[in-house]
């Protein structure tokens, strides 16, 4: 649950629109109009992907997520393998090493028993990946048309490494902004996948665990502001979510931003701008500008980050804007995603 | 994800059939044929409703579940309640007092705002009664009809209380069988909701939180075996669960075991046993038989266990039977739950 600037009230709509799910401003109104003020508590407040909960001394992260991605399988993954990113990614984003996950599954009657097979099969495999467990789960049946298949609810525990303290809201003027990689082809992969459209040069899902490349920032220092995956919403909620809570500006360079060709292709077919299309395997981390070439380096050496850069920065100026630089020197102001692009994409 | 015996083999049937989901003895198939085999780690092997984990020096429950109850308002609860009180419920049948919940939202377009405020605000009184916090969240939103209105994932984690060791394991031969309450309220009243019946005198889900209960056991003795509420499959499936895997055998006496008028009535309506009915307020208790006496006593002052009594015993004979005998001295097998009694109970 996360998002914050949302200035369209929810009286706007009396029913849930598909846009309430896409993770831009709507998803913001019914958190900050609903869930907030009726389960309020501080932890639920900070507004991270993941809550931290003081135990025993030790600082547990505890994060849940529901998967209803369409097609279950995709290049690059499927829905299972993503339900166990997901969540091992909100615990590596909160600088947790993941401890255990729990799975729950709503499957629609007539739903394949080869396919759940083989949903759970790649769930296994990707929970080894990550090197977590799923210690416990659960099982519920709805009649045909009263689902899509399957959803998957997985929820995970972790316990966030000493000394780290990382939260949206740290970002600092004269902070780096790094990407771990290209953007958007989970998001490209889905839509390209569900449209049916034939490109040149496959576009296969990043679905990855970032717990691995998280370990490798920290082996550098773990004096890290803020760091997220930009999943539903793309790069540019993510970062709008940080400005706001950090009240800070934030100015991006445009082409220090990766975008694979068979991406970009896509994009201009479907009319979408990758800096809202969604990753599932890539981070964005606020680091004090004097640890960033470390980083970067260190970043670039794991597989998952080898395309890692530098593509801004924070600032004093316009607090909870993002802009953007463009090869022309031009700036444009990017906003947070209003409404539903890309539905289902997780 | 519980239930052990099962005959039956899965290629059975090559599709997920709403008894998949009961439960019963196509739930334990899933489990045995798909989930276990993929996710082989000793916890989820052990079947609690719950996982413990080792976590400097403490010992962290965590159980997950998602509700799909159908009408998602009825007597006595709704699925927001519901969803609180069912993994409560789960953390303290493995003696843990709960720390935090999380929840996940599958919401379909179209369902009204003012439904989900109310689900909401349902959720957080439930939460605050069982002393609990809604810690952390998700929400995704399907298209019309690839759901049925709202779908709640809640996942808690809670910390073992010290000397206690639950199993459904570790039942043995003499051992008394405390049950807190009458049986079948839940499901009586969301299968006659469902059915539009209009039967003397309204029944009421008994949907509620059975952690200060299990409080109010504790302060008699931690010497108890086993705990379980008994909801999707009824209190024969939780017994034959138990019976399985203790591989004991356990004897009831029928006039010992409570049912409210209105569910006998019901039930006989629909010609359903109460003994298969789900129940999410009450709970079965394998205790050694020198505390009997006196746990009752101290479950019948606590609001929930007004009726609790002892209904039956474990015996070294018929390893893994459940028999019940009658008010006439008859015997019959009370066996475990086959196929799907009640779809979409919780």
């Amino acid at each position: 649950m996360t998002g914050f600037t949302c200035p369209v009230p929810i009286a706007a709509t009396d029913s849930v629109l598909l846009g309430h799910g896409s993770g831009g401003k709507l998803s913001a109104e019914l958190l900050r109009d609903i869930f907030l003020p009726a389960f309020a508590n501080p932890l639920l407040a900070r507004l991270e992907d993941q809550a931290v909960l003081e135990f025993e001394g030790a600082r547990l992260a505890f994060t849940t997520d529901s998967f209803v991605v369409k097609p279950l399988f995709f290049r690059g993954g499927d829905i299972g393998s993503l339900a166990v990113h997901g969540t091992v990614n909100d615990l590596a984003m909160g600088g947790a090493r993941p401890l255990a996950l729990s799975t729950a599954f709503i499957l629609e009657e007539g739903f394949p028993i080869a396919d759940l097979r083989r949903i759970a099969d790649s769930m296994a495999r990707a929970a080894a990946r990550a090197g977590v467990s799923i210690v416990t789960g659960d099982t519920k049946v709805v009649e045909r048309g009263c689902g899509d298949g399957v959803y998957i609810n997985t929820t995970g525990i972790g316990v966030v490494a000493e000394g780290v303290n990382l939260s949206a809201a740290h970002a600092r003027p004269g902070d780096a902004v790094i990407l771990s990689g290209a953007i958007g082809d989970h998001g490209a992969a889905i839509l390209t996948e569900r449209e049916g459209l034939e490109l040149e040069g496959a576009i296969q899902s990043d679905s990855a665990p970032l717990n691995g490349l998280v370990d490798a920032i920290f082996a550098v220092t773990r004096e890290v502001r803020a760091m997220r995956d930009p999943t539903r919403g793309g790069l540019a909620s993510t970062l709008n979510e940080i400005a706001a809570q950090s009240r800070v500006g934030i100015t991006l360079t445009e082409r220090a931003i990766p975008v694979h060709e068979g991406v970009r292709g896509a994009c201009e077919v479907l009319g979408l701008d990758p800096l809202y299309v969604a990753n599932e395997g890539k981070l964005v981390a606020i680091v004090p500008a004097e640890w960033a070439g470390g980083i970067v380096s260190a970043m670039r050496r794991h597989p998952l980050g080898a395309e890692a850069a530098v593509i801004g920065s924070v600032t004093g100026r316009d607090a909870g804007l993002v802009t953007m630089r463009s090869a022309f020197g031009t700036t444009r102001i990017v906003d947070m995603l209003a409404g539903d692009q890309l539905p289902r994409i997780c």
